[in-house]
């Protein structure tokens, strides 16, 4: 069977973003760290599901600094976080006096608790699934705050969907493979790839006329969408590692003679002509 | 006069920053947090000092998060983190049973610690400061981690400097003014301004033909060093607010007739008539 690593524990947004790509039919495995999730391949599991940013806080330093030397981005999701109310089967609104969650999921919702369950006290838990299995354990006056996957994990009812105050936080996830070449599944759309992300090496040269990122961007010729930059592993204020995410027209792109893979071949060419270091690492469809 | 807010609290690497910029001629606020420091400008301080990246942890999110919307980036100044080992005066090595440093610092001179002080107790206080002041509370058995401007800052002595494992550990520093009117000390070198920072707000569009990032920046026509990207205060993945720096050749720029800032100026243009929203929230010198 096909196995899927990600960032644990089982339950979490990760989860649920890898059951959105996947469906039930691989087997997942939990990872502590997203480092652990990027160690887990080839040998441990075929692929894995990695946070890359959050519509809040920005984009997951870990993935990428791991993105500086393994992994290939094979797909993209991306999840509306809704946090829901669980219960144990049976358990009513009335009953719920303890309201247990990851301390940043109970900020998220403090408009529904102070609404619906202003006298519950509220218990921390190290993660939002870690609050779903607690209420195994507990006396049937608990309800947990986390992802609508725990209700099928735990077997768990869903009293309420969407609870948390503001609704515009999204995460996007990376599904990353070891190389290019490990297979997918069968059942995954094979639509031609229309995304891209390169990693270029550069330096800041005392004077413009060093070849530096602006030289290379400009070499690309073709559009991106998403910058991020972190310090080489080198570690010194005059080398970073760039990612650039590149962006075909999902629409045109199926019809074109010239593919989308061979055109960004050719746009790294070019970075490299100019004098970069590059690398593809990574080439998708996205659908929209 | 003068009034210089760093991240606190003083003693600490932002401190020592701002004192390699100004001097003793100033005074110097301590602020909790890097929001703290930009929200004392213009009332409580005329300028402020604020780390904006490390070479091992790549750049300061807080304070490209406050660049947002508030500061202006008046000049720059990189540090080498140098650990020191700081005593009250008269005591030697040999009387040494503890060493208090803030945790990450005890962690980067773990070699040190193992060849000369292997014997004595670790410590961690909350910062690398608070572990110098302590010292003065102290027996004379103890010794603190810290950055030397701390000797001068509390009376003590230095008893060896540089005593980090890794030796490529560098901050670079932003220093910051609420706009680029506030006049800075006379003494400060006044040379014509060689980069600049701009901030630009892109969103990304569904299909290629868009206004976007790549565009905005091909209209700059001008060399960028350094590109980074956040989340947009709106919170949403598909609009972005990216920090460029622009830099033009130290040497050459004092004799164009076409000053840097205009250049800039016209730039700033290009991407304003491209569609970009755009602004101009940095210009200084640079020396090499």
């Amino acid at each position: 069977m096909f196995k899927v690593a990600v960032l644990g524990p089982l339950g979490t947004y990760t989860h649920e973003a890898a059951h959105k790509l996947f469906g039930p039919g691989v087997e997942y495995y939990d990872r502590d760290t997203i480092e652990g999730v990027f160690q887990a391949l080839p040998a441990i599991a075929d692929a894995g599901v990695v946070p890359q940013e959050n519509s809040i806080f920005g984009n997951v330093i870990e993935t990428y600094d791991n993105l500086r030397e393994a992994g290939f981005v094979r797909g993209e999701v991306t999840l509306e976080v809704m946090h829901c109310l669980l219960v144990r089967p049976g358990v009513k609104l009335q009953d719920i006096q303890k309201v247990l969650s990851h301390e940043q999921a109970l900020g998220q919702c403090r408009g529904f608790l102070r609404t619906h369950l202003p006298s519950a006290s509220l218990v921390k838990t190290s993660s939002t699934a870690a609050a779903a299995r607690a209420l195994l354990d507990n006396s049937s006056n608990c309800a947990a705050i986390c992802s609508r996957v725990c209700a099928s994990l735990f077997g768990l009812t869903i009293l309420y969907e969407g609870i948390q105050d503001e609704t515009a936080n999204f995460t996007r996830f990376y599904l990353i493979t070891s190389d290019n070449k490990v297979a997918l599944p069968t059942w995954l759309p094979t639509i031609e790839p229309s995304r891209a992300l390169i990693r270029i090496l550069a330096e800041i040269h005392p004077s413009s006329t060093g070849p530096g990122i602006s030289k290379f961007l400009a070499a690309l010729q073709l559009d991106f969408i998403r910058i991020d930059r972190r310090p080489s592993p080198k570690s010194s204020l005059s080398q970073y590692v760039y990612f650039v995410e590149l962006q075909g027209d999902p629409n045109t792109e199926a019809q074109r003679v010239d593919t989308w893979s061979s055109r960004v071949g050719r746009a790294v060419q070019r970075v490299e002509e100019a004098g970069g270091v590059v690398e593809i690492i990574g080439l998708w469809p996205h659908r929209q």
